[in-house]
């Protein structure tokens, strides 16, 4: 569990951003507009190739669903993380709703004082890199997500699940 | 071309249901809440598993960007169709935004008797099976669209193009 963590702490969400979120995964969000071109006869424009959706493994697919989330409270206890060893997970808000995404690099536990919380801007969504520890999606708004993640051909859960054992809340 | 066609003809689209759109793809929305479950605790529901992403042909993957679109104006002329034949192309509205859906079914040269205009109902986005002969994006209100296509290794464009020779105008 890394260093010592006092029996309660408070974690603030920073803003999501690219450079900020390096190490856990992409931002989706149409942020830079040097990388856009023109398609449809001029009509549209692309925002290409935005995330690196890695749900091949072991014969995995990328699974399409939507995920109706309730609005969370501020402040949240943390109580539980979990990660996706085999597979990519992306959310893309669908009413440009905001939510927190709460994560801690990659490694064989969840090094609780690495915790990091992002806050998305209207329009932001994210998609995890494989392995990336997460709290499960908290929402600020109610609203709808898509989600794109990993299917194992024989339906086999990808979920590691750890308590969080000291006290942490996020303030805001 | 199939049957002969009139010089001018009309074509006004119809409400967007997963049976209608049987043969052209999957429609990704709410609209089946029989197969949501609970998640996260019962704090959020999926809809779970909404679309075929067909986009590993010959070492494909999924490519995830956002298309911003302009409104279109109806009446619409269709002057061109095009279709992929090596990859789904999913288009998911970013804010709940409409838009029209114009396809024929697959075959070597779209059959432009068989032109189907699709308007979905906010909240409702579209996967296109490959191979299906389709008009670019017609939006109806300004916005940005999450698109899932199949990107190859080798960047080949996948995209067959064919003229509309009739004129032919979407009306409402």
């Amino acid at each position: 569990m890394g260093n010592p963590q006092p029996p309660r702490w408070t974690l603030n969400s920073e803003p999501l951003t690219a450079a900020g979120f390096m190490g856990f995964g992409d931002v989706i969000d149409t942020n830079r507009p040097d990388l856009a071109t023109l398609i449809n006869q001029g009509y549209a424009e692309r925002f290409g190739d935005l995330a690196r959706i890695d749900t091949a493994h072991a014969g995995g697919r990328p699974m399409i669903s939507i995920y109706r989330a309730g609005p969370c409270a501020l402040p949240l206890r943390l109580r539980l993380l979990e990660r996706h060893r085999w597979g990519s997970q992306a959310f893309i808000p669908l009413n440009r709703q905001v939510f927190l995404v709460i994560v801690v690099p990659p490694d064989a536990e969840p090094q609780l004082d690495r915790l990091r919380a992002f806050r998305t801007a209207p329009g932001q969504g994210v998609n995890l890199a494989r392995g990336v520890w997460h709290h499960p999606l908290v929402a600020l708004e109610a609203g709808d997500y898509l989600v794109i993640e990993r299917a194992a051909p024989d339906l086999a859960v990808d979920c590691d699940e750890q308590s969080v054992p000291s006290e942490v809340w996020v303030e805001r």
